[in-house]
């Protein structure tokens, strides 16, 4: 047998600590903003649809953030998940580079949305909340959460937009399988969803306002997002924790660290443990965010105040954003259509810790069909975004004749997906491109609030 | 954080042999005999499409039998999978019972078929074969052979049954990303094809006869089952063999082993390596092989020589069966919908060392959800056999209050079935009625062949 391919804990190694980088962000970030008084929005804003356990870890400064221990037992059913040495891959690009990923498919929903999702319902729970409310898209946050819900006994009931609904009955079918209810958004359960009650395909932003409101109105009832908030990226760090002592199995360390971005949960994840050491004990690894160039937000994107959602309704974060009326193109890795991202990742690339890089959607599937066909795992559309940029940084390696070691996210697989494949293969994917005048009228719309340097 | 639930190897602990029961069956089983002659089957017989590596595994007696190296090194893309205590389950069943289950659904294909479908190619790619045919129904068995032919540089043909070719075309694209090519069974590639031109669905027995005929044809082109046959059923004993280790570590020992079966190649799987422990060293462990109510070879059919195939090409093999023209109602459990079973596997439970449960497709299904609310994985329906067979015998424990230790195999996931559990949760799903009369009318049809008792 040659070398070690895969790197396995076991159930004694889930980490006992998620990494706030909020402690290590040099100057700290900019604070969110009420939308009202423009004033920075502190915990009792958040009070209405947050339990103060998930409040407090969104303001923290503490480094560290014990996991609870039934977070950890629950995180058990599927966690540590592997770490693969990419061989076959390497040997397929011929390149000097040590292929490295950390694979979240095994999870039961295929994706890392449950290592928040199982947090989120367990700080719920313990506060006393009977019911969760959420959007979906596609489907991989509300399943997820739907799954959370069952571990800890908490109603759930999840907004999916129209045309998912519709179009994607298969995650629609897992939420249930759960035993979470399921509306399609518009719905004539809130106001916000009879206002829309003409919009007949829905869209994330109303689903997120009817959601929002049920969990406003109701005392027993709280809400759960997905990705960009401060204490989301936070759970997601047990990702990068398991990695990191997985490399050390490995006998190296990352030169480059690569992560699809769309919210930034499954970046900052894999990625903050890793940009900790850098920050703290002078790592110099570099770190690259994969985002869809139909959706191109830290690359074309402005760095100012703008709404979390569409419909306004959010505190004001300041972060790169194609504006938050901006409609991306309908590519298939709908976890990364986001008109902004986590303000933790954009004050990041703002300050030149993380570079980004935009990816057509086209070569995204040749890199994930490369990777399958020399690794195995179907890989989801949105991390193909990171094997493209992989399959770029194993070129470069093999032009300069260096051995760097590059390790990267493979947050899920694409047995969902697989209606896309097919449309690649047949040679019928389209392949959108980014409008600089739907994102400059966008732009026109961002809210009022101070200017960010 | 309470006893451990998950129970993980690492690389290096991936089996060096597979455990051939062939050794220990007493006495012997019936030989599968030439349709023409009557005549005991021979090695020869099977040479026009097989490599002689795998014959000579067919009818092996050795008692194990060394996996190849170059195998090995292609099991580590996924193995070895986890073997997990289902205590969330036991829990909800309130049961003294210790419940385990063998996770196959990390595999890239999301089910147990690579371990044999990555042996099968190594070895016709080591014999000089550049190009394997075989046929598969909703595409388990034919995206999982695709897989194993990408790995070892072998093409690879698919006949997919008409029906599920145009209704499921999820995995006919999964084939297709690995580089495999589908064709929709019948077709006009071959005489078998073109003769059914008219059977506009497909059948299974068609896109074998198709897959058959071009291997048998061309020298340079070998043929790949995916279940039945003893070599194959070997080549699975690679999840019993890890669940073996697995157990010792979490310090117990099964008093029930249970698995679906469909050709048996899952039941084998686990199920051997467990068995022999019976036969050799006196264990007293007891077997469930668990079946759709459906389609229930192995409690319904009768014991004699049948073909293989509804086309009557193969040997006649000695097993139970319904006839070789009985058509089973389309139960989602696509992979147990077969007339007949592993020889070597009905050997067994003709011999008592095994006992056959049959169940219905809705009760299985219930099943399946009460392990999806509880331990987090949506199962494949097959597997969801086994699980309906885990809670009777998890109830009965409940009753003697004996702690019993019960294992089950978890062969693949739900990801590709969900419309399935959409049906069952709306309350729609058929619950499809075994039919003693067309059973009687395919028994008629039973070729002419010596009488086993």
């Amino acid at each position: 047998m040659g070398d070690t391919v895969r790197f396995t804990l076991s159930e004694r190694d889930i980490p006992t600590h998620w990494v706030n980088l909020m402690a290590d962000l040099p100057p700290g970030g900019p604070p969110p903003l009420h939308p009202g008084t423009l004033q920075p929005a502190g915990p009792d804003d958040l009070a209405a649809i947050f339990p103060m356990a998930l409040i407090e870890q969104e303001v923290s400064t503490e480094p560290l953030i014990e996991i609870p221990e039934p977070v950890r037992d629950a995180y058990r059913l599927w966690r540590p998940t592997p770490l693969h040495r990419a061989r076959r891959l390497e040997q397929a690009l011929d390149t000097p580079a040590h292929i490295y990923y950390k694979y979240e498919g095994t999870s039961p929903a295929g994706s890392h949305k449950p290592n928040t999702a199982v947090p989120q319902a367990y700080e719920n729970a313990v506060a006393g909340v009977r019911r969760l409310t959420t959007e979906t898209g596609a489907g991989q946050w509300g399943s997820s959460l739907a799954f959370a819900c069952m571990l800890f006994g908490l109603e759930c009931e999840v907004w999916m937009v129209g045309s998912s609904y519709d179009q994607k009955p298969y995650r629609r079918s897992m939420i249930q399988t759960w035993g979470a209810t399921v509306h399609r958004s518009p719905s004539d359960r809130t106001a916000a969803g009879r206002a829309q009650a003409h919009h007949t395909t829905g869209s994330l932003g109303i689903a997120i306002s009817e959601a929002v409101e049920v969990a406003a109105q109701s005392p027993d009832t709280n809400y759960a997002l997905g990705s960009v908030l401060n204490h989301v990226l936070l759970h997601q760090t047990v990702i990068g924790q398991e990695a990191l002592a997985q490399m050390e199995m490995a006998g190296e360390y990352p030169d480059t660290v690569i992560a699809c971005v769309g919210g930034g949960s499954n970046f900052g994840g894999l990625t903050f443990p890793f940009l900790r050491r850098n920050i703290r004990d002078g790592a110099t690894t570099r770190f690259i965010a994969a985002e869809p160039a139909a959706c191109p937000t830290l690359t074309r994107g402005v760095y100012a105040y703008d709404f979390g959602d569409t419909a306004g309704l959010t505190p004001l974060m300041p972060m790169y954003t194609l504006g938050h009326d901006f409609v991306p193109p309908p590519v298939h890795a709908g976890g990364l259509r986001y008109h902004g991202d986590s303000p933790l990742v954009c004050a990041l690339v703002k300050q030149g810790l993380v570079e980004a890089r935009a990816y057509r959607q086209n070569e995204t599937f040749d890199a994930a069909i490369r990777f399958a066909r020399s690794e195995g795992v179907i890989p989801a559309p949105e991390p193909a975004h990171a094997i493209r940029a992989v399959i770029q940084e194993a070129e470069a390696a093999r032009e300069a004749g260096e051995e760097r070691v590059i390790l990267f996210g493979l947050c899920g697989h694409g047995h969902f997906d697989l209606s896309a494949y097919d449309a690649y293969l047949a040679g019928s994917l389209e392949d959108p491109e980014f409008s600089e005048a739907d994102r400059d009228a966008a732009l026109a719309g961002l809210p009022k609030a101070p200017a960010l340097t």
